[in-house]
């Protein structure tokens, strides 16, 4: 007689994938960082900076992510990077199963680093694992300072929070103190980096820390062969 | 033998339910309106707003649908309305079932008008109904100009659209026409207003406009009866 064995915490189809997703990018060296924030919080421009900032030193690729539109990924193959577009059709986050389909659009081979920018949702897209190695999140000051209680799971799972738009505090009432504080108490552990992508303010630690954080990752795959 | 008809467009529960809200409203004379948007577009703002523009000629209630926290409702309260918050945790949008679950916290023989404000999302929160009889989106102009077409159903199913934060439009890259062209091509019908709500500006014709479709219910239930 076989015998099945029912193990407790059987993965879901989704995180499968994702585990999958992440030995591939494990074996071809290349780092990845999910990218999610409310709509218009300024993920896609932050994405124009950051590419910006490494592309003379990395080999990168982004994966878009958008209900509808290919504005985005205009936008970014005008930086003369690999970039694919998902449209979810509808869906309100990416799923680790668009992730390896679209992959297929990439020559991972020689891809040191993969921005993947999440549908704009600052709900659904922290509940789904896609095989990143870090999750960032953006809130623009503009969002107002209670925003960590009233959408905890996003600043719990998110690795950097990045608060965008600051130059325009003074023309709004936010009190930016209260937004770190109540995050921190949700993830004492949350990198946070005050930044205008607009004026081009407070890139330089955003990106240091990033190469640091790509730097350890290629380490540890380089141990592991 | 009992027949069973199938029914080839088989309401979902979803859809029962808020039939049977939209019912007991109409029974009640209860106006209802159903808020959403992106987080912090200012929907609590304008929900404030509009109690204080309304409160001296209706009896007001507001269901407050968040994911985490009591931050809404008790900035609703202190302006003297009755007020249900409702805590999804973790849901991304409110559901019939849920708002017919709140109202058992009011005394809907005499509410005039309700105002939904449903959890901070622009994608999840415009497929469902909730027995409303206006559905009314907020879009922030820091927000950006793209996002009608990037977020197309809930301009399509909103009767009213409020450009909020208009004030911030020196301090920003953002083109308003482009956002007005962009929602009526979407929505030819839908009814847009510019407002600050920090700054009490274009709120009056706004109140008009709600004035006149709470007026047109009332008769409209009137007759009926």
């Amino acid at each position: 007689m076989k015998q099945i064995e029912i193990k407790k915490d059987i993965l879901s189809a989704h995180e499968m994938i994702a585990n999958e997703n992440r030995e591939l990018f494990k074996s071809k060296g290349t780092f990845v960082l999910n990218l999610m924030s409310s709509p218009g919080a300024g993920k896609t421009t932050l994405l124009e900076r950051t590419i910006e900032l490494l592309k003379d030193t990395y080999s990168l690729g982004v994966i878009e992510g958008d209900i509808a539109t290919s504005y985005d990924a205009e936008r970014i193959s005008a930086h003369g990077v690999q970039v694919v577009q998902i449209n979810t059709g509808g869906a309100c986050h990416l799923d680790s199963a668009m992730i390896k389909n679209a992959l297929d659009g990439f020559n991972t081979q020689h891809l040191d680093v993969l921005i993947i920018e999440n549908v704009g949702n600052l709900v659904c897209p922290a509940e789904f694992n896609l095989g990143e190695d870090i999750k960032t999140m953006i809130l623009s000051v503009t969002e107002g300072e209670d925003k960590p209680f009233k959408y905890p799971l996003m600043f719990r799972i998110a690795k950097a929070l990045i608060l965008n738009k600051v130059d325009l505090l003074p023309y709004i009432d936010c009190n930016i103190n209260r937004i770190i504080k109540d995050a921190l108490s949700l993830n004492p552990d949350l990198k946070i980096f005050e930044i205008s992508c607009t004026k081009k303010t407070g890139l330089n630690s955003w990106k240091e820390w990033l190469e640091k954080e790509i730097y350890t990752k290629k380490k540890a795959s380089f141990i592991d062969e």
